[in-house]
């Protein structure tokens, strides 16, 4: 299938709301050495990050950032890529909260190849919930931290 | 919805297979103006085009590119933005395919707002069936020539 | 030479001043026909357009965005694509301004290879100046229309 | 100033050829929170690898990659973002190799702000040095391994 971006699961708000995104790489993500170049990796992390929130918060992401003026900066980054991807190969990208603290929390993704099941990347990326104006931390909202907490990977 | 890339018919490769694709105006999409960025309208349409290829010709767009070697640069483009689009919209883009040569081929973009119809850009991209390795052009392959033919907007 | 975007001349405010730029193909955008992304020929054009304003106005882009609230959206574009860019490619890009209406003008940019002065690429890209918040358009500013008219290709 | 990627010293090839630049952060990099998108740190930290090898080595990247046919996939990344950065703000980064081994190296990137001297953001990414077609591993050739060697924070 050539979609991007299917919810696999969770599409009603259970407990995987939102946590589990396929995509298949596209022909502008491939670089002069033949495979995803790497900080595209990281537009797909963003993706799914964007994307888990109108499923499990029941907020679309654009009017946590718009009209609640709600941000969450990456502060912190560690990742591992295990295998290239390469040009038309599908991927699942599987989102999951590992520890969630006052104001950060931090987003894994653990990226496999379903056709082989073979795990391609896992990345952590901290993130501070901030206001957007001035960029300052503010604590996790009730409504999002229920939606990180009853997500799994904890 | 916050899905990206559906198909919204012709997925059973009738006559509209895969002419039609919805998008979200993604985070990372917006400039420092606060609209999308006005190239990525023509990565959008690049989405468009290659996501037409498995429904309409029953081969993705990477096996013509990769196994069959046969690419489609872009050779003249002409572009009418009406409207700008700004972040969380949703758009609606319907490719048709207005002429089709020997080996070139125009293929016409239409964006609206599905919320409110309003037209958001058309853009008419003629791109040149070629072999990747040489840059030269070739006749629009019979499957390719034929999805065309039937696809809407003759 | 690796440099990126040097100006090759008019960096004291002359006639010619930010209308040229140098670019060298980069790693990333190249595509999965080893070619660059069609799309990031837009870049590159915006990327000079960016660069034009603090040698020609004297005020840089993004004091005209920011503090000024004064943007220039793109209306409409024509583009003919001649030659294929490769990785590694060096190409030069020349901006000028053919035509300056009350509050739109036309950007026209002619890419080529230096090193054998061929002929890649030309794009005219017509822009309204507007307010940035509410993108309504606005006559363009004396000191801005001054640059344009001083600059060559008219 | 508002050219980009300005070699700042080691431009004749020196103890520290190639490990600076400077950049200013374009219109398109920024994401609708209003600060640059931060994969996009990782589109500038290739960019300061990429113009490394030119000046360190002789031998410009493209050539790496294209005539020897040896690239440097990331394989480990760890990333501290300290501090935001908005649209037209002027960053510096310097790349030096902290641990060199067989086959792999790691780059790190400090990020300041010169008009300040702040610390925006160090990055150290793991690279392997390999075939590209095989994408499997190869000993950094001795042209290349000088070159790190010489370089700064050792």
């Amino acid at each position: 299938m050539e979609r991007r971006s299917t919810a696999l699961e969770g599409e009603q708000g259970g407990e995987a709301a939102g946590t589990r995104k396929r995509l298949r790489v596209r022909f502008n993500e491939i670089d002069a050495a033949g495979i995803v170049f790497y900080p595209r990796f990281f537009d797909y992390f963003h993706m799914t990050f964007e994307d888990f929130f109108l499923p499990a918060t029941g907020t679309p992401y654009h009017e946590w950032i718009g009209e609640r003026q709600i941000g969450f900066p990456a502060v912190h980054i560690e990742t591992d890529f295990r295998a290239p991807l390469r040009y038309g190969m599908e991927l699942e990208i599987a989102l999951s909260f590992p520890r969630i603290g006052n104001s950060s929390f931090v987003c894994r993704y653990e990226v496999t190849d379903p056709a082989t099941n073979t795990l391609i990347c896992t990345s952590e990326v901290t993130v501070v919930t901030s206001d957007v104006k001035k960029m300052t931390p503010m604590p996790i909202p009730p409504q999002l931290r229920q939606a990180l907490e009853r997500s799994p990977g904890r």
